[in-house]
């Protein structure tokens, strides 16, 4: 009889997790002891066979093989399984009231121009006309003033610029604004268009099998930062969008849907008003 | 008040799982839904940060990116995390008294020259020298003629053929033996010795951060078939090897580890006796 506990199908758990050694930094331990119980217990639970086994191999290899300098499939992955908008929801638990988060997703470029209030940032001339307006407020309805709105939408085509050959125009449906005194925003931009995510690797034969489809609602992409309240990736929805129930990547929250009603002048076909509620520091 | 139930922290399982198209493979929706209960329940046992997801996103893209025609690294996180080892025991629950299974391990190769009886598989010249011999049985002892023992093991660096520039001497410790009626088998190999796992990548980097050794104890792997018997996949491990408690993919059995005695006669140093017992299909 050995005196050794080796690995058994009712010890997995305990047997790789006691392997971690003292020096492990605790943080990791606490990750890494969970995630086993995790990945553990759901091959006991489903009693994963060895071909779905290499089933899985072969998928996640295929994943990081898709990956590039501008095509991150493993984010795509987490993103259509629920566990980035989960990420998210966990790490920005806000007060009631204050704006929620969404999705960050992968179109953001930094640098995009600085532009006063009123300028539009729809170049390619193509796409409805809307006019975003609302206030930058605290949770006490104070205006905020210095916060800075960095704004991104795909055009009506359902391509983000970096998207396009040439990526022509530059900076198309980008810009970014910062509030005055008033904490009023404003600016020219499209009622954007639904697309669909990248859909021709393996999160795309995914979804199929799944029988899910790829699109997202149409949305508006905002990030505010103010130096003295805290940051929110967010987007705003166009209410009514055939997509809004079954975003691919599970993005929509109630508060973010925004009703895009005909304008009240001749700057625009559309306007969509929102106030955005930051929290302090 | 919206009529949509859209993805919460608290109904995030729920929201993911519900998107699954009622066409979905029953086997299909039966994992994918464990999978997301396992992997949402992860997230929010341990809060996991933004920075903690980036980083789980990096560690997965580069361990794909590392996979290439002679390199599975997903394999070796299977293996170090104990999966493999799980998928393994779940699938071959067998009765007492027969022989284990453990990992099949990537150095196999199809195609080893079938020899006679008594042949030596050590082409190199280097190593110990062991006798290994034993019987193929059934459940009640009876001697089973006719299966097919392919084994294969390092050579006294640590190496497999396929390890080696030029693969040179071709087949060097491999080879392909078949019963005869008294179920006996014999052949010449070495006393194999422990190696490393390859640790360059980020599996590597992974067992260093948890304070883990990449190191596997010396062992002989066999593969037995026959038509009428449940395939086994195996090795035997070499008894008071220093790795035994801490083989770095979990695939030690009390069973499999075998006495290496000083051999009684002129053919070997050594010699490792064996009886395999194998299930009726």
């Amino acid at each position: 009889m050995s005196q050794i506990d080796y690995f058994t199908e009712a010890n997995s758990v305990e047997a790789v997790n006691a392997r971690m050694g003292e020096e492990t930094d605790p943080r990791l331990r606490e990750v890494m002891a969970s995630l086993i119980r995790h990945l553990h217990g759901f091959v006991k639970d489903v009693g994963l066979t060895q071909a779905e086994w290499e089933a899985a191999i072969d998928f996640l290899t295929r994943t990081g093989q898709m990956c590039d300098d501008k095509r991150q499939e493993f984010i795509l992955l987490s993103d259509t399984l629920g566990v980035s908008m989960l990420v998210d929801a966990i790490q920005h638990r806000r007060p009631a009231g204050a704006t929620e988060n969404t999705v960050f997703g992968p179109f953001h470029v930094d640098g995009a121009p600085e532009l006063s209030m009123g300028a539009s940032i729809s170049l390619d001339g193509k796409g409805e006309a809307c006019r975003y307006q609302g206030r930058v407020l605290g949770l006490e309805g104070n205006p905020i003033e210095g916060a800075r709105i960095d704004v991104w939408s795909d055009n009506s085509d359902g391509f983000y610029d970096v998207q396009q050959p040439n990526q022509q125009p530059e900076w198309n449906n980008r810009g970014v604004f910062i509030t005055g005194a008033d904490g009023r925003y404003d600016f020219i931009g499209i009622k954007p268009v639904p697309y669909p995510i990248p859909d021709d690797g393996p999160v795309g034969q995914m979804l199929a099998s799944l029988g899910r489809h790829p699109w997202r609602p149409a949305h508006m992409h905002f990030l505010l930062e103010h130096p003295d309240y805290e940051r929110i990736v967010t987007h705003t929805f166009v209410a009514g969008d055939d997509y809004l129930p079954s975003d691919a990547v599970f993005g929509v929250k109630d508060s973010l849907v925004v009703d895009y009603r005909e304008s009240t002048d001749e700057s625009a076909t559309w306007e969509a008003n929102f106030d955005f509620i930051m929290v302090k520091k």
